[in-house]
């Protein structure tokens, strides 16, 4: 593995798309072309056969010793959000090209074909809707739910797709059988601050988190801050805080589950100093790998909510705005990256991924691994995004060796290099 | 008193200023000028000797047996907020007037001179000051601070009064000596629930309750709201909702005091569903008769912000907006009221205004008293605004009998009608 490429590679690609904020690389527009085209240069130049699908998944094959035999493939995507960072995603896409050229080094052949895939529009940034590419590829799309999907500037993801020279009426084509695939990897980086804190390389994920999440609606009463007493009153934003906290409390108590709650927006209405909430309006996300977990909380919300309504005399709706179900990694794949770990002498914590990866999507079809490297800070999503390229190359190591070995590579010694 | 004539008068003034969304009758307006004028030809039908002072205070006499006594006054103002009532402060208007045309009506003399006042900009709504008149005649203005506060139009104080024919420059001869007023007494709704809620017609005000405002900053670190788990998160949000709750258990032990606590603003950065909540800015409202009360209420307040800084790793600022003492009425004016009260049968509660009112201005310069009468639903400055004739002539009732009394009425039995 050879950082300097790496690193040179990760560079050249974030041209495409860098801004003074940030990058802005987003799916399906003439930045992201121009992005993938370098990609495909990249690909073809280590002889291998590119192709891009019904959805705009680029899809890059090393041919296997025995080319019938299922893919071992990996990948992510290069699509960013607004002003985001240069790692998130293209780690990965960069990463499996450098397993390519690691291979094309040392000439090794593999009984099964690799695939490096570059998957379109993972980013819900621009349409609201993530990890299209991979679910296409796991066949979990409806044309007629997303062709409509705009932008903030009105354009449909259907006219989006079309200027990529894609027709939305072939997505179903991008659906692959599971029998293509032998196994599945991603690296990313962590996108938190878990591996940075415990001073970890490597994040072997267990499970993706999916989200639930809640608009809540407490109608109390509005009323003079000076004359109405505290027993009188119905205080919508009392209300919420009780709600907050005791939410907090439940959580915490699943930390073990890797269950997080987020309450990230809170509207108080009328918002004058001198007049009690009449209105509180909150959006709850919680996340969870179990979902035990977060069943468990969703009933201690409810409950909470119940009492708080009685007690405060408080009106109280809950929307419930999407309920995921959690996606575990395969176990085997699991294993086969501790093990590998063990030997390279690769330290590794095992995690949850609170956020969505294709990985999620992928693991639908066939056995799923993912693998985690740290980010400064915890930051992603964001142009400070960074982790030092010392700390990628050990997740591409184990990528490298975890490819190399799910596709019987010829030359197994080259692992002990 | 005559319920019908009181009944006609109060309708007859709110036609001045009235719209579908409620009473716009702002201070120094032509509105309110055309009100006033319709005021002052009513007092002047009464054969009462009317002037108004430098600051737009209407001031009616009727003079006494010995006009050399020190006055006997009774006041409130009829300026409204935008979208206001029909009752806040012009029932105390209106309430005057009636005493006076009832000894009119019975031909009583007293002693000592009788003036109905009408405050000059009562309302905070125009200007951002409240009880301005009052104020002025305190002597408790200072013309270079507010001459140029401006209301929403960009019209400075000092052009408003300027259209309602006043100088600023001569505010401070609004300013009267202690020694001419005997004592003052204002009739005034409740604007909150306790009477209503008691069925109880007359409030006998043991003191005004006075503001302390504080701005609160908290400021913690977004992060995404999937990948960070909770022991690693700096939540403004929740910061704010610990703060919140802490405050409202402190106050409902001050609750004897009349103490009360608000949060009506609290503004969430970024307020999106998946970000971890960055910054957290709320405004307190805290109110009592107790400063003692207030005070413990701070230093818990300051004591839990400052414990939910170190533990939750936030940087809190606070900023102070206001730190106002409360006004205790005189006691021997409750003290006559009560009496009244038990002689004539009117049943009554102690209780602490929570509003500010133009009483606790001129409580500073002369014995003063301030009655209050029920609040449909509690509500105020809202086009609901609601009090039965009934009973407010309650509080009508209550003012003549302690203006009788205070001024040395020459036919005391008439009392006893």
């Amino acid at each position: 593995m050879d950082l300097n490429r790496f690193q040179k590679t990760l560079k050249n690609v974030n041209e495409f798309g860098f801004t003074e904020n940030g990058m802005n690389r987003l799916a399906y527009t003439e930045t992201e072309r121009n992005a993938l085209a370098y990609m495909i240069e990249l690909f073809k130049q280590e002889g291998m056969n590119v192709r891009v699908d019904e959805i705009g998944n680029v899809i890059a094959r090393r041919e296997g010793v025995n080319p019938s035999l299922p893919v071992v493939a990996c990948g992510s995507h290069i699509d960013t959000v607004y002003n985001g960072g240069k790692y998130d995603g293209t780690v990965g896409v960069v990463a499996g090209l450098e397993v390519v050229r690691y291979l094309n080094d040392h000439n090794i052949k593999t009984e099964h074909p690799i695939e490096v895939i570059i998957f379109a529009c993972e980013e819900s940034a621009r349409f609201g809707i993530a990890t299209l590419g991979s679910k296409g590829m796991a066949g979990l799309l409806n044309k007629e739910v997303i062709a409509d999907l705009q932008d903030k500037e009105g354009i449909t993801l259907q006219e989006a797709m079309q200027s990529s020279g894609l027709n939305i009426d072939f997505i179903e084509s991008a659906k692959r059988k599971k029998c293509e695939f032998k196994s599945f990897f991603e690296l990313h980086i962590e996108q938190g601050p878990v591996l940075e804190e415990a001073a970890v390389p490597i994040g072997i994920v267990t499970g993706i988190a999916a989200p639930t999440r809640f608009h809540i609606i407490i109608n109390g009463q509005a009323a003079h801050s000076g004359t109405t007493p505290m027993n009188y009153r119905r205080d919508a934003f009392s209300g919420a805080t009780e709600i907050s906290l005791a939410l907090e409390q439940v959580v915490q108590q699943e930390m073990k589950f890797g269950t997080v709650a987020t309450i990230g927006e809170c509207i108080v209405t009328p918002g004058a100093m001198n007049v009690v909430p009449e209105k509180a309006e909150m959006k709850i996300d919680i996340r969870s790998i179990s979902n035990l977990s977060k069943k468990k909380v969703k009933e201690e919300l409810f409950h909470m909510i119940n009492r708080v309504g009685e007690e405060r005399k408080l009106e109280i709706n809950v929307i419930e705005l999407c309920d995921d179900v959690p996606i575990e990694m395969d176990q085997q794949m699991i294993q086969s990256l501790k093990s590998l770990c063990n030997e390279f002498n690769l330290s590794y914590v095992e995690m949850a991924s609170g956020a969505g990866h294709d990985a999620m999507n992928m693991a639908k079809i066939c056995p799923t691994g993912m693998v985690f490297v740290p980010s400064e800070n915890g930051l992603s999503h964001n142009k400070n995004e960074f982790t030092p390229a010392e700390q990628i190359m050990e997740g591409v190591r184990l990528l490298t060796y975890v490819v190399l070995k799910e596709s019987h590579a010829k030359h197994h010694s080259i692992l002990g290099e």
